[in-house]
């Protein structure tokens, strides 16, 4: 059975067939945030802690974190607030982190100060970057998620993008990485302009764990790109990678109906011991009263209303 | 393709792998609704009339019918209360039926007045109903429903439940019954009780869907039986289940979380053409506001608030 093992500084997480579905939390991440971006740049770190604390109190297994706030010069930059970035985190809570950075001189950096065992965030099969992130996972024992895509790009032929991942898996083992430290990211596609992307990664997901025999991740929310009510796919992709063998996915833990969808499938996959987490979670849930068919958009008050199946405003943003 | 074919009087529906998954409403049954049952016996139809309409609204695709209003003597009552049920719901909304009966005269009176192509629920594999059961489905050229257990009771070994349910497929072909007229419902034990019960249906149905190639349906909030909040667990069922090869199943089209699940499902299992549906049904979609760890069961008003994720009050049954 497959095993990838991480680990903050006191406790060790399993992500395999067998464990309930790991939850990286992707908040810490300033792609696309402004705000945040801006914040992190003037060392201010208010929105990273928090972000870090809401995330593990929603059921986050691990969180992932990510301190490219620029594209000039990252090479310069990124590795200091990398660094620092992960030392507020790790400080702060005690869950195993993803080390998030297209710059490897900012995963080593990171790689040198981070406690336990954490996952380095990410290697694709382009030669330079097999080269240059291989031996770093080699020499700090970490494993390591290996994006499907070569110099070719992202190819729409899933056999092509199973054939990446093969060799990644074999390149790291030249490096001396046994197989249960790559964890493939198979590459979600938005499914409202590809629509075969959900079939391609549901049969890349089953030739991914019976034959490479491997564990997997993605950037989930990608599914579900440009279509209104966001959450509601999200939601029902979460069952259906889970059942094809998906073992963890980098999503946004606080949403309460992606994180109802992860603790029903671990039920159903048969990782949540006795429904235990289930019924600790909804044993007194109440869903409010609603209509037989109240799936049309009846406008309601924004704020106040707090619990159930609730959602954020503004369905059409997945992250921030 | 395997395409088992059903029909209103004017409408002609497809089970399918790659037909928008059936929802078969389940609503007009009295077994366990005993004011149904009483109305029925009284000739009141108020509520089947009114189950028929809502459930077509919520969006069924078919309906079931029984009219199993009592355990003594059925034989002598229920087919002229099917029949009359039966013509009533045909009368009112113009989609495919089920017709629903343990009683094998029910179901043959049923069938001589059904309009267009009904489904027949059920044959199991039963010696004796298999042989009363199959010569019906011939005469009438309709399909069948075939419940995966035989004299024995219901196999807790997936590969016995297979074997029945190959049985019955091969005596149906000895009936001159092709196998897409034959809709195996693999049985779906309750997970509180049995924790391996998700994993064994996905197991059969791909087995069914490979090996036997069969369209396959179940009793779909079977699975959540016990467990608090089962609206969550049915709906990260169904995507499951879909993904595994499920194309039908019976359950109430009146839940706003489980059809929302179907929806989604469709849309990831590439059998919403252009996510037309989806988008169609939440173009406008507006969720509440909640708090970033809504899933804590804070105490919430009954009744009066509309639409939006909410479900009935009284999570614990899924149906009355």
């Amino acid at each position: 059975m497959t095993r990838t093992i991480v680990a903050s500084a006191t406790r060790e997480v399993v992500i395999g067939f067998d464990q309930p579905f790991c939850v990286i939390g992707e908040r810490i991440n300033p792609t696309g945030r402004k705000k945040l971006a801006a914040e992190m740049i003037e060392g201010n770190f208010d929105t990273v802690i928090k972000d870090a604390l809401e995330q593990v109190a929603a059921g986050a297994t691990m969180l992932d974190v990510n301190a490219g706030v620029t594209s000039v010069n990252p090479n310069e930059t990124e590795p200091a607030l990398l660094v620092q970035t992960l030392e507020i985190v790790q400080g702060l809570v005690d869950v195993p982190l993803s080390i998030d950075s297209s710059v490897t001189a900012a995963i080593e950096a990171a790689l040198k100060v981070a406690k336990g065992r954490p996952l380095v965030n990410s290697v694709t099969g382009e030669e330079d970057k097999l080269e240059a992130i291989l031996p770093l996972c080699k020499k700090y024992d970490v494993p390591v998620v290996a994006i499907s895509n070569d110099e070719t790009g992202i190819s729409m032929d899933p056999d092509v993008r199973f054939a990446v991942a093969k060799k990644i898996v074999e390149r790291a083992m030249d490096h001396g990485i046994k197989p249960e430290d790559i964890v493939v990211d198979p590459l979600v596609m938005p499914i409202g302009a590809l629509g075969d992307a959900g079939r391609q990664v549901f049969a890349l997901l089953y030739r991914l764990r019976n034959e490479l025999k491997v564990n997997t991740t993605c950037g989930l929310s990608n599914i579900s790109f440009g279509l209104p009510h966001r959450h509601g796919i999200n939601a029902g992709f979460i069952p259906m990678v889970i059942g094809a063998g998906m073992t963890s996915a980098i999503m946004n833990p606080c949403r309460p109906q992606e994180m109802e969808a992860v603790r029903a499938a671990n039920v159903l996959n048969g990782t949540d011991a006795n429904c235990g987490n289930w019924i600790m979670t909804y044993r007194d849930y109440k869903p409010a009263e609603g209509g037989p068919a109240a799936t049309s958009a009846a406008p309601l008050a924004a704020g106040g209303r707090r619990g159930g199946r609730a959602a954020r405003a503004g369905a059409g943003a997945a992250t921030e």
